[in-house]
């Protein structure tokens, strides 16, 4: 009986992972340069937080939650997005308490139950940040640069930031209203979903990807933006403009969530085939308060890491070549077998990167193996070497070999 | 409504967060010397695999797991150890066919439903390496000293390793019918869970933490090894002293199940309360061909995280410190604002750690908070030095201030 890994997980296996492990050495130094902290919160959390955070009408939690009794009987979700739980940590740990604005990051695993197929997994992962307690456009334009400049670092092409505003509660009921009297006269004409997001959620119809050429015309939110909501809207543009970050308006990007507030936005890679959209976020004045704590504004974004890898194989960038090995140990005779593996032992801990062979092959195999491990060195021992204290050293790029001290091995090799 | 992390989980923030970077960039540090490579398995599997690779009979499967029906009606379990997933991964992706040894690491969540204590969670963080593929006793010594290494580098204090070796499936049921033979005559007198121990796995009644005292004068394992098992144990041991690992043997160390082969170890630290055990490990030589691949040997570990931070906590070592600020920029004056936006973001795609204030907040409070921020300078705009392209750099270390152009600040703090 053989066992197989779920539907739409992943193995990320030696030759594939390095490529995972530059990503995230690549967010941790670049949050570490925009001075955004790390969060680590719960893989799962009660499941009224998701339908609180993420919001009761979403597919997300309507459809692919991973939801489950534990053995106390509380109802648990593995989270499917990053941004609830990370809200919930911050108020229930008072991080509103502290004097400075709340700059978060988070990076890991997501789940959520839907049909798997390229850069969608049902584990898939989410760099995210999250910004708290502060209204300055300032802080919008700088989330928004972060996660730009994330691409631009790892060498994505063509990719596009598309913005919008959402306005505030009061502009977005403006809106609704009149977008409503535009959809009304075309609602038989509207595809099934969109007739029943008109009723809860109508300004996600215009996302619809079915009905895009229906709503030529339709109403843009930024002709029902206030004063301040503009002005907002004006100076965020303004400054990712001075930080040339390629951006376009789109007056159709939505969030449909009451807790949504002016700034949206979304990264877009271009040629990748259907789903194009790296990621996107948006500035969330009401969520803090709606997960039960202050009013406290919040602003942030979350990226697929499965499709940032997919565009970067589909791109042909490569990133997160395997470290070569420092040396590679051969031992010829049963003491300098012994001795090797005491020799490895310190040359490991001095940190070199160091092996042997297992498997008692032959010199020539273990040559190979060396080869295979892009080994700098082999260093080979034979007894007659270890009486008198050496060992031979070959250096794996131009052939060349010398003899050096065993004590002095150390020294040589770095 | 305020929403409270699950029991038994943690959220890990800035400032306790960066111990935990800290300890995760020694293992990969360290797996890079000792030439192990990182794999990722899901966090999620088939509930199958943990009975079938941890085994039914252990708690772990009995009462421990968090299992769920997915959408698709399958039983999947939350992974409670790290070996089974690895183990199903490097069958399922046929690893073995490689020509060298596989050398595997992993680090990540696990999850058990126990009760919380200190350095006991629900979702738990675990270390482990695996090594397929070799019986040679050089592996077997080379995963007990990486353990080893992983906790003198850490700078824990009085880490010991306890050795024993469980020998092979003929020599454990020569012990097995011996054990039993001293064990029949107390049966009544040993506690209950000792008593079911006894018909299912009696190795593991040894292990009982009530009973030590009624065990004195047992039968030992290792005078029922035959020849090959005492030979491989001898030659573990002389290599794990020539590496100098402060190791003992502990004859009552075992593994109870069938696949346990040989080589049993785990790590323990003195003077830290009722739970001393930080990991564990050992050789399973029939792990491989019981969850469906081919005969291959196997030997690994597995270290808990959060009892080593518990440790560097009661040992008072500090590891990961903060990272303190390159540089506040601070703004007087309207140009000057939209001026800094540009030249924050210049000095973080040059590599420097750089913040401002959001809060709008006065000049002192914003030198207030560059403390907080240990920032190393503060770099003082107003509109006049604006309109001459330059700024006033000021070292927080010494308070010494100088002038220097707009356009050479990158260099100047290099």
């Amino acid at each position: 009986m053989a066992f197989q890994k779920p539907t739409g997980t992943q193995d990320l296996l030696p030759g594939t992972v390095e490529k995972w492990q530059f990503i995230e050495e690549k967010v941790r130094d670049l949050c570490r340069r925009f001075n955004y902290r790390e969060i680590r919160t719960p893989i799962f959390e009660q499941t009224s937080l998701f339908e609180r955070g993420v919001g009761e009408t979403t597919d997300i939690v309507e459809k692919e939650m991973y939801t489950f009794l534990d053995k106390g009987e509380r109802s648990m979700t593995l989270r499917p997005e990053g941004t609830a739980g990370v809200v919930r940590s911050y108020v229930e740990n008072k991080l509103y308490g502290e004097p400075d604005v709340s700059k978060l990051y988070y990076i890991g695993p997501m789940f959520r139950y839907e049909r798997p197929q390229a850069g969608r997994q049902r584990q898939f992962h989410q760099f995210g940040v999250e910004a708290f307690g502060a209204t300055d456009p300032a802080i919008d334009a700088e989330v928004v640069a972060l996660g730009y400049q994330f691409c631009r670092e790892l060498g994505l092409q063509g990719v596009k930031v598309e913005i919008n505003s959402v306005g505030n509660p009061a502009s977005r009921a403006a809106y609704r209203e009149k977008l409503l009297a535009f959809l009304l006269p075309m609602k038989d004409s509207l595809c099934k979903d969109c007739q029943a997001r008109m009723e809860r959620n109508p300004l996600r119809v215009l996302d619809c990807k079915n009905d895009q050429d229906k709503f030529v015309g339709a109403p843009s939110i930024l002709d029902s933006l206030d004063e301040e909501c503009t002005s907002h809207f004006a100076k965020v543009q303004e400054l990712l403009s001075a930080m040339e970050v390629d951006y376009v308006i789109n007056p159709r990007l939505v969030r449909g969530l009451d807790y949504y507030t002016h700034t949206a936005f979304e990264y877009k890679a271009q040629g990748i085939g259907a789903i194009d959209t790296i990621g996107g976020g948006g500035r969330y004045n009401g969520l803090v308060a709606e997960v039960g704590g202050p009013d406290q504004p919040g602003i942030g974004f979350g990226m697929g890491l499965e499709r940032i890898a997919l565009i970067l194989e589909k791109q042909e960038i490569e990133v997160g070549a395997v470290k070569p090995l420092d040396v590679y140990l051969i031992a010829l005779g049963e003491a300098a077998d012994k001795e090797i593996t005491t020799q490895l032992f310190k040359l490991r801990q001095a940190g070199i990167s160091a092996e042997r062979d297992y498997l008692g092959r032959k010199m020539k195999a273990q040559m190979k193996s060396a080869d295979r491990m892009q080994a700098r060195y082999t260093a080979i021992l034979g007894d007659d070497e270890l009486e008198r204290g050496e060992i031979a050293l070959k250096s794996m790029e131009n052939g060349e070999q010398r003899t050096v001290k065993l004590s002095e091995l150390i020294q040589e090799l770095k």
